[in-house]
């Protein structure tokens, strides 16, 4: 099969790569139907992270090729998203949600899922299947559930975004936007998305923002406390990941206040003694998509929500070096790869 | 009147201060019955904390003496207990529970309460009145939830100490003490306070831990770990704050457990990429104690806890400085000065 092949930063190959096969009976081969580049692609592209000869990709949504003999809960032919993260959804962390930390927890990134198959471990505990096959024009939105949106929300829950409540979000990426999108979903009365992108603030009014700010830094601070009696704001998704970005999320947020953050954390180190006056409460790191994902479906079935819109360029498979370097160069939110 | 001044690191002296006297409408002045010494008050003395000629002590219990025109809630006689903040305890904030964070607050260690007599500011939100004047058994653990037990005790709610939870203490101080009988009274199933003074091992098996852990850093936490089926505790409570004690709180959590951390911060700087592979919830800061006062008098009144136990040592207010020196010396967990 062709698959997607990081050989160096900025080395990104469409090549053979072997038909990947059942290993354990609790895997399923899917064949995919769309997958995509993600934001986080980007640390080994732009050499912040290391990266030799390696697959990418960990977002997915395919049709069901092989199940092992141990899968009980989709069967070949059915639709299915899964999390960019297996887990058996069984043991005690995945019970209480956090799937992301399963105790067999295995990340599809080291699998690579921008290809034509891919294995999925644990398969029980990872994909959940779609009603029935569904129409092409849905598929970007349910691609989105598979990470983008299952991190936007799961950093708005976070952050107890809620009726009543005033949401701030830092980062106007993909996620960020999603972030918007899951703070008006449940049920916030106000959600401040930070951007100085003008299609990023569309996009964040369409998703649901009621106000935009500007302003970055201590200024965009300040532009929160304006808006919000001097307070600060209840919740703030966190959606970038540097030192400056944790630090203005953690200042826009009243006392008592909630930080979801899941922007991947590049050399943060986050003061203890402003932590301790901030008051805030800060939770958040790789999102437990699976938790929200028979939610995230059920809303997207249902037309209710359409976060597929984050997907500005869509090429196919073979295409996806230039699909990395329209998102290196931001020319691109998020690249969708038709397969 | 007589009070504590540190003129220095390592100075300190009981001389005459000026008696206090109402200055707004909102204050009380109370004849203290009973005042002591803080850990946190060790900072200034070993030179961590620049400190000149400064009045000392936060945290008391007395008899009102006299109240401004405004004050409603307290009158002349009662016995009262306060907050080592001063709050309205009616913006917004402190209606959120967050009372140390009050929009109008005021530290009472810039008051200085190791002293014969005290203003409090804004009294009818920062003092608690008793049913009746106590026993002077009852003194002690009154002034423990001054700020000790209101430390421990919001520790463990931060840490969201429950029915069914294992809950670890890091700290065996006044307030990690104060922290595990916290902890056993929100219903924890365990607690496991991490020490390694018999004295204070013992005061923590009284205080209802279930479990002692004397290994510290990682061989603390593999500890804990092997304690909780590998998972981590639920619940962890900081009250130290250092960079050891914090990454040592983080990594005895399980992911989606929370971390309540109340140690005063002193040159800690959290990873964030730890922080964020830990997928810990993490809150604190300085403890709301008004939130919990009306409860904590009431388990004390009705003798259902016995916090007072954390002073090992009761000095008349005169000897202050042989106070600071016994806890800087380690000779005692926690000094109660007798006015």
């Amino acid at each position: 099969m062709r698959g997607v092949v990081m050989h160096a930063p900025g080395d990104v190959r469409v090549e053979d790569r072997g038909d990947p096969e059942i290993i354990h009976p609790t895997d399923a081969i899917i064949k995919m139907s769309a997958t995509c580049i993600c934001g986080s692609d980007l640390w080994p592209y732009r050499g912040a992270d290391d990266v030799h000869d390696a697959p990418m990709g960990h977002e997915y949504v395919g049709i069901v090729e092989e199940v092992g003999s141990d899968v009980r809960n989709v069967r070949r032919g059915q639709f299915v998203v899964g999390s960019f993260v297996a887990s058996d959804n069984t043991c005690e962390i995945c019970r209480a949600g956090y799937q992301s930390r399963c105790v067999h927890a295995e990340l599809m990134g080291h699998i690579g899922t921008q290809a034509q198959y891919a294995r999925i471990p644990l398969a029980d505990g990872t994909l959940v299947a779609t009603p029935e096959t569904p129409p092409a024009e849905m598929i970007p939105s349910l691609l989105a559930a598979s990470d983008v949106l299952g991190t936007g929300w799961f950093a708005a829950v976070a952050a107890e975004a809620g009726p009543g409540k005033t949401v701030a979000v830092v980062g106007d990426g993909a996620v960020g936007l999603l972030g918007v999108l899951a703070a008006r979903q449940l049920g916030a009365e106000r959600v401040i998305a930070m951007s100085r992108h003008p299609d990023r603030q569309a996009l964040a009014r369409e998703f649901g923002a009621t106000d935009i700010v500007e302003e970055r830094g201590d200024e965009g601070v300040a532009r929160i406390r304006d808006l919000t009696n001097g307070l600060g704001a209840h919740s703030v998704v966190e959606a970038v990941g540097t030192q400056q970005s944790m630090m203005q999320a953690i200042s826009c947020t009243r006392p008592g206040g909630h930080v979801g953050f899941v922007g991947l954390s590049h050399d943060v180190a986050l003061p203890g003694d402003e932590l301790f006056s901030s008051m805030v409460h800060l939770h958040g790191g790789l999102a437990p998509v699976r938790r929200f994902l028979p939610e995230l479906i059920r809303l997207i079935w249902d037309g209710e929500i359409n976060p597929g819109k984050v997907f500005d360029l869509n090429l196919p498979l073979q295409d996806a070096a230039e699909g990395y370097k329209a998102m290196d160069e931001r020319r691109a939110v998020k690249v969708l790869l038709t397969v």
